[in-house]
């Protein structure tokens, strides 16, 4: 593990909130699934198969630009914790650590990038998935990022291509481009003014669809919904990205609009909420993981509509990384209850918040004089 | 009211948290019955009656060393907002108030000494009722000032009495001595570990009876419980006040113990309940009263347990009075909408935790340490 968090990047370069809309749009991600010419693949491939795979990434990771000094970190030699960090950070898929038990499967890995915010699973559900993940809204920068290190590797490996379907892959779903796009948005507004169905239904009529924080199967938490094309057939990869941006930020302006709502018309009730969230994260002594996301939820409505100034939204999204269960027991070093885990998570909550994100109980200047009495 | 205000006491003496176990004795109160001779009482006396009466009262406060100086507020020259604030303050009771819409009764009227926490009401249910209020437990002392009051009084007025029953009052229960005593009391502890039940039972079974905050027929909010003697006849003043204080002093043993189970066997639960209620209290924009009682009873728990070491008992009595509706449009100037109070309320509350009570969220040291990472 300790290696794993040397590198500079290790999935974690989002939190800066540096990209476009970063109050609404947490992060942009982008997968390309790809597999190898003469492998048996997805269910079928044999050990025989998956160890081949893995030997060919270990000999072109060499030799491609984007992959200089990377780490391959090779699952069923790091310990339980740390592939649980690869999970939280999403680095790793839930179906690449496989079943909690068993461990994972042999010759599964992650590549991970010295630079940039790229990783290669390797035989995960395909033989490749390539993935980037940036800050905010950047379809564009990150899907140039993978297909970059797409074409890299392209030179070195022969891709199982279909001329008719495009890239082969092992879901049906993926074929074609191979490439899904994913935007993490934040939309407290759209829920608090009930217009969220709507606006999810208006994406499924354009062939985009949502998940939770977890990916697919994840329950919705906190507001936070992660968008994403449906299909990668018969469109141009481009196309995919350029038609995901545009509804993207025609999202994030109902989203805003919705916000205005309801500071116009619920301003009372928007406040209270978002300074209980902030009262509770500040003070409370244990936090379950998704009550925490919850209150960051509301606190993070609070930094977008100006209401708590000192509080950054980088603040926010690293608690809402280092909260998670595998990075408070590497932080403990040890195993956690869950009792533990979340008196171990209300503390780090309170001392960050303390340390970077203090608000004064009365610093909103729009509070009503309270009584002068005594 | 600015008259009113002057009065040193005004029914507010008891807020200082001097009195025996203060931490969970909020204050003790002693009310003596008594009518006069040759005027109907209850809701036989006619407004001749009344207003004979309270002429008596005048003319006998101003020789009574005890109501030297004392203030007689007739109720029907108050404004509505004072007459709510003595009703807050306990000097007042509904009956007194009379119906919201029509108004307090003819002659009816609080007799308010300048010195000690002691006032009379004149023509409520009886003719009079002499009150004592005092902080923490102190029946024999509370006890005494009454009874000094009663005597000086007597003096000069005559008391209807019967050789057999003792002193007549308009309600048969108060006949006898016409004293209640009683004490109000914060019970999270046995709420909490739910052994309320068995110790109310147990009072009722000694002939002691309890009511909520705001005396006969009000709810039971934020665990705080007046416990009252239930009979005033067939026994001497002096046993209803030692029998009352040696049940109290019971029950303040069972809360210890309740207290200290509590931290034995949920101190990380009970611990979260106390600071997320001073998370609320400090960051909360809109309060209900009903809430801000149980945050209260959370916090005052947390004080009780030494835990929250800056605050003192003094602030959350004070915050429990100045919070009520009528006091909070006195401090605004202006009738408030129950929205408007809700805001008041909070920013009140806001301003004098900040001011006087202000406990950093990480001041207790028992925390677990929390991770480390960044």
């Amino acid at each position: 593990m300790d290696e794993l968090l040397q590198i500079s990047d290790f999935g974690l370069s989002w939190l800066d909130a540096s990209g476009g809309f970063a109050d609404i749009v947490l992060s942009t991600r982008v997968r390309i699934a790809r597999n190898l010419q003469g492998h048996a693949f997805g269910p079928r491939a044999r050990v025989s198969d998956r160890e081949a795979v893995l030997r060919q990434v270990r000999l072109t990771a060499e030799k491609v630009p984007t992959l200089e000094g990377a780490t391959v970190a090779e699952l069923p030699k790091l310990d339980g914790r740390t592939r649980r960090i690869l999970l939280e950070r999403r680095l790793a898929s839930r179906e690449l650590l496989g079943d909690p038990n068993t461990g994972p499967a042999r010759a599964t890995a992650v590549v991970l990038a010295a630079r940039d915010p790229v990783s290669v699973m390797v035989n995960e559900e395909d033989h490749l998935r390539l993935q980037g993940l940036a800050s905010g809204l950047q379809l564009k920068e990150v899907w140039h990022l993978v297909d970059r290190l797409d074409e890299e590797l392209g030179q070195d490996l022969s891709y199982a291509y279909h001329h008719e379907f495009g890239f082969l892959t092992s879901c049906p779903t993926n074929v074609g481009t191979g490439v899904r796009a994913s935007v993490l948005m934040h939309l407290p507004g759209l829920v608090l003014t009930k217009e969220i169905n709507k606006v999810l239904q208006g994406l499924s009529q354009v062939g985009l669809t949502f998940r939770g924080l977890y990916g697919e199967g994840s329950e919705v938490v906190g507001n936070f919904f992660q968008v994403s094309n449906q299909t990668t057939l018969g469109r141009t990869e481009e196309d995919l990205v350029e038609h995901l941006d545009r509804t993207v930020r025609q999202v994030i302006q109902f989203e805003s609009q919705a916000r205005q709502v309801l500071l116009r018309d619920a301003a009372q009730v928007t406040e209270d909420k978002i300074w209980r969230a902030l009262g509770l994260l500040t003070y409370a002594r244990s936090l379950s993981f998704e009550e925490l996301m919850n209150l960051l939820s509301g606190v993070r409505l609070g930094v977008g509509l100006k209401l708590l100034p000192n509080l950054r939204v980088y603040t926010l999204n690293k608690l809402m990384i280092f909260t998670q269960a595998a990075h408070l027991e590497q932080a403990a070093g040890r195993d956690l209850s869950s009792a533990e885990s979340d008196a171990h998570r209300a503390a780090y909550v309170r001392r960050i918040l303390a340390t970077e994100g203090a608000v004064e109980p009365n610093e909103e200047s729009e509070a009503p004089e309270g009584p002068s009495v005594r």
